[in-house]
């Protein structure tokens, strides 16, 4: 797999970089912090401000983009804007994310709130949505059509309107009992679906492509994101944890409301009662949601949104080595883990 | 002075509010919070989404730029999409300043994030900023030329990195005992005249004014920010409670950084040692500050840019009764309250 992918990477992933540090880039020793953050956020240093080798992130969103830019018939430099617009908004979630979730690590690394404050983290994560849209105004240096260009904001700001949406809805269902499936599925909709479809949207755009494979690269975006999201929550009860990196059953643990987990405690009233305990008997609730076809559920729903996304980049006829690349990567991202 | 303003208030007011209220309209029962917060920071509801009679907020920068746009010879009624983004920008960064400053109050209410926590609140600001975005691609469907909308959408996203540029001076500042003059005038630039600045540029832009009067309305307005501001620091040390409602030197009390304490601790190592005591003095430190020279220099600087705001509104010949009501604003903005 790695064949096909690899010559891309290498191409590909420095260049997102180099699109996205030019953005951050700035001589003016008052706003070292402010840079530093983000640049630490995003791997680049560490909390000294020291370079690092490796950046923290693996650039999904910016490198379906750029592949199906290519895979359209652009050229991929022409979507270096768009690309980094996509990887700012999304490490901006990120940062504020953490904060709201009060998690102290992300990739094996201390959070930006951790390490400078709530209040300066909130001001790094408003910095990078700002520099987000920055990057964007950088595709009118590019040979893309003043009506694209308008096109590709209008999709862009849907899609961090859709992101805080989704955002919404995750921290409310926290404190709800009762979420329903469909509720679920509409909130990773918001915050998982959103971005990817529009990243492959936009990639299409600048790639040329007409609006009928436009419309297709959207779906199969939103569908990756949403057959993902539900491939790691089944990851997130059933996973083994020395092939996956998630240990087994720590979202029942963590109290996390997924897909599965939702879908059973719909189906049983014992297995609702366990869940409310202060401690939980993971045995036993795995066995319950087991019986309730939580798995099958999950798996059913995972399979629809994966063929979905498949069938839709069928129809985008994605062509030429990036197109092949796209199938591995896409086979990579959604494949059928469990 | 009311009556040369008054008409325009009685148009504009209710304009704004029904531009940026059609933008945060749902009828999507799931995100009735999500939208709620964001209605009851503008003051449009209480905190149980209840109607309320008045707005929160003077709507200061949507109505310079409506009265720029009349004044250069536009049409005001198309500077309404991005008078409505200057204006959630504007509130987006002052949820976010509230969480950061910990804020229980502002304009007499309860914060956002006092009423649904930090979490919702910073996602509140979020969405703010990104249906700010959402009213400027409405510009799309005025009469604006295509590269004016793009010129917009620039200066706009500029003015939003300033923003937090200077709200990261700000909380910095806090924790620095020697912050330079020049370096809090670097911060108010940003924090408090780059979007004045973008706010009067924009409406000259869609006012159809040339390039010459573009700048001339940024210059304006970012004077007017700055002497604002300087005046405004003037009255935390020596203003009169009864006249401006603020308390005599409550910024002293509050241990700020402003003006003309800044100049006065730069000029008085006696100042920096009282202003470092637990317990203040404030009589001794008014007088420190005084023969300091403090408050003259704090004048002279507001002064210079009241001048410079004045001389460049004159400068973009704004016409007409909205020129007339322009120059009214200015001088109660700006005027020398000391």
């Amino acid at each position: 797999m790695e064949t096909v992918l690899e010559p891309f990477w290498q191409r590909f992933l420095p260049a997102i970089d180099d699109e996205i540090q030019s953005i951050l880039a700035s001589d003016d020793d008052d706003y070292r912090l402010y840079y530093g953050m983000m640049a630490y956020h995003l791997g680049w240093v560490d909390e000294s401000f020291r370079p690092r080798q490796e950046r923290a992130g693996k650039r999904i969103r910016p490198l379906i983009c750029l592949l199906i830019c290519d895979a359209a018939g652009g050229e991929w430099q022409q979507a270096l804007p768009a690309a980094a617009a996509i990887e700012l908004l999304h490490n901006f979630s990120l940062i504020h994310d953490d904060i709201e979730d009060d998690s102290v690590t992300r990739r094996g690394r201390t959070t930006v709130w951790t390490l400078w404050g709530i209040p300066q983290a909130i001001n790094a994560g408003d910095s990078m949505f700002a520099l987000a849209y920055h990057a964007l105004t950088r595709l009118s240096q590019t040979l893309i059509p003043a009506p694209s260009v308008a096109q590709i904001w209008q999709i862009f700001t849907e899609a961090c309107i859709r992101l805080t949406k989704g955002q919404h809805l995750d921290m409310l269902f926290e404190g709800q009992d009762d979420v329903s499936v469909e509720a679920y599925l509409k909130m990773i909709g918001g915050k998982t679906a959103a971005l990817l479809a529009a990243t492959a949207e936009i990639g299409a755009i600048v790639g040329g492509a007409n609006r009928e494979t436009q419309l297709h690269c959207e779906a199969y975006g939103r569908n990756v994101g949403l057959a993902f999201q539900a491939y790691d929550d089944i990851l997130g009860v059933w996973g083994d944890e020395e092939k996956t990196g998630k240990s087994t059953a720590s979202d029942i643990l963590a109290r996390k409301k997924t897909l599965p987990i939702l879908y059973a405690m719909g189906q049983s009233s014992e297995l609702r009662a366990h869940l409310a305990r202060p401690e939980i008997d993971v045995e036993r609730v795995v066995q319950l949601m087991d019986s309730a076809g939580a798995k099958d559920f999950a798996l059913e729903t995972a399979r629809q949104y994966s063929d979905a996304a498949v069938a839709h980049l069928e129809a985008a006829q994605p062509a030429g080595e990036a197109g092949a690349a796209l199938r591995h990567l896409t086979a990579e991202l959604i494949r059928r883990r469990s």
